[in-house]
């Protein structure tokens, strides 16, 4: 048996729907959620309602549960949990559970825009030019090497929150003062592109990336988009994912100005837009659970098809509380 | 045959979905869209790509589509459209084609949030304290009838688009002046609700209402909600809906403050939380159907359970452009 647990498994029901059909008979997906109304929480095997990441006492629930369950491996949806998985790897090893995350320090550095930033420069890859400090970026400003308008966002944090757009010297003031730690970022008027990227949790090996063109966005999230393949794309995300030391799935944000591809975010998680890959056959499912039992995968990178369109919509859960 | 065609389908698959249910082998359910990209096309018998409903020429796309179909009823799941519509019911009666839309002059009230406040304080139903002239609003605030915050928005607009809150007057010019024809509303800090209500189009009675309390919202659209009952809110809700003179179905949004309810908006089409109600058993595809062979429906408003929940979560459909 080989059983699953996903961690704060939210509205995410396509996630847990692809894990339980790719385990079959060979053993159950658990699901956990801090409420209720997570919708994804039905469509698992079986669920557990625990308290939220942030209350004391969460990483021993989570313990007991993978413990009581002999549960192989564990994953979670959110960004606040993965530190947390990341820094205890060895206590969920020790009762037998493989957390699926890369390390600690790869999960940390997604989380700081700037330290980001820096090791993508500092390894040669085209990136958004991001400033932490007023004066350098006033200095790149008149050297032309940046231009207004600017985006200012926190240098750590999740979603679209606090993402502001600045068009003089004037407004950037305001948002610089308004929080602490903001970042200042280059203004990319281009393509967007999303890449699911696995990366071999033994062999360390980039095995599978698929690259999808953004076409529309909702609520900061993928709502539609379409399959494509780039060469020289696929070969810069699978220098940059081993350089970086990534492991499992992770997803990257790209944009393309004038011909040229930049990296930009990396979400050491199962990227929103998942779903997408996995209607053309990315199984990272079965990359996982090869994974879990010791099995190398074996480099399949670009195995699908261009111009696949994915359409997101609403489907809904209903719950009887009678 | 009864054919239905569904216009402006866009993610509404779920709307689809539910006619061609009720439907079975009665006819077909068409539906359009001015882009491939609508997902809700592929869930119809048979779709049509149209141009933008702002398009010239396009009420003749739409009759011609109708008349080469023999489309027994037309319907259309945005705002934008609705007024034309309603202007042309005549139109399309002539070529025996039943529009499924409340009159001209009860959906032009519906998008002119002042008018439809005047309707519903004069009618002696409780709403949204409104102000269109700001010495109107600057004397109320005098007199302590309305406090800040207060919220700003478009005199005459859909979704959640230039809706902004000014907690103080220096805020509220500001607002003011940036954009024409602005309405002055209170903040109304409680509970809301959502009403799917069904008008018999023949009768002109109101036959079907269902509560839900929302929950959660995001992207401005109820994203969890629950079934709830109340016999004042359901004569409240009769009673409006009657008065105006509405037809089919509407959607009407309703605050709770301090144990009291108050009518806000009312969209003349299905809202986007109609598939709770649906799931819940109001059969809104089947009250329409009966309009359409002659048959008024009779009443049975409140004909649920409480407690039933409902949670959006996304479901991806895939096209292959290959």
């Amino acid at each position: 048996m080989m059983n699953l647990l996903i961690l704060s498994c939210g509205t995410r029901n396509k996630i847990v729907q692809a894990f339980k059909k790719e385990l079959g008979d060979a053993g159950k997906v658990f699901a956990t959620d801090c409420s209720e109304l997570a919708p994804a929480l039905y469509d698992a095997d079986d669920y557990f309602i625990v308290p939220r990441e942030d209350a004391e006492g969460y990483l021993e629930v989570i313990l007991s549960i993978c413990k009581e369950n002999k549960v192989a491996a564990v994953l979670s949806l959110i960004d606040p949990e993965l530190s947390l998985l990341a820094e205890n790897r060895q206590r969920f090893l020790e009762i037998g559970t493989l957390p699926i995350i890369s390390g600690y320090e790869e999960v940390e550095m997604c989380f700081d825009k700037y330290r980001m930033f820096r090791f993508l420069q500092e390894n040669g890859f085209r990136t958004v030019q991001s400033y932490r400090d007023k004066a350098d970026f006033q200095a790149a400003v008149a050297t032309g090497q940046v231009t207004y308008p600017v985006f200012v966002k926190p240098v750590k944090g999740s979603a679209s929150i606090n993402i502001n757009k600045a068009s003089s010297e004037a407004e950037l003031d305001l948002m610089l003062n308004r929080h602490e730690g903001m970042l200042i970022q280059e203004f990319m008027d281009g393509t967007e592109y999303g890449a699911d990227v696995y990366i071999d949790m033994i062999s360390g090996e980039v095995v599978s990336i698929f690259i999808k063109e953004k076409i529309k966005m909702r609520a900061g999230e993928t709502d539609k988009s379409v399959s494509v393949k780039d060469d020289a794309l696929f070969g810069m995300i699978k220098q940059m994912a081993e350089k970086a030391g990534f492991r499992g799935i992770i997803d990257i944000d790209i944009f393309q100005v004038a011909g040229q591809y930049y990296l930009s975010e990396v979400n050491p998680r199962f990227g929103g837009g998942y779903p997408h890959a996995y209607a053309c056959g990315i199984n990272v499912p079965k990359l996982i659970f090869n994974n879990i039992a010791g099995t190398i995968n074996e480099a399949a990178i670009g195995d699908y098809k261009e111009n696949i369109y994915m359409m997101k919509y609403n489907e809904v859960k209903i719950m009887d509380r009678n």
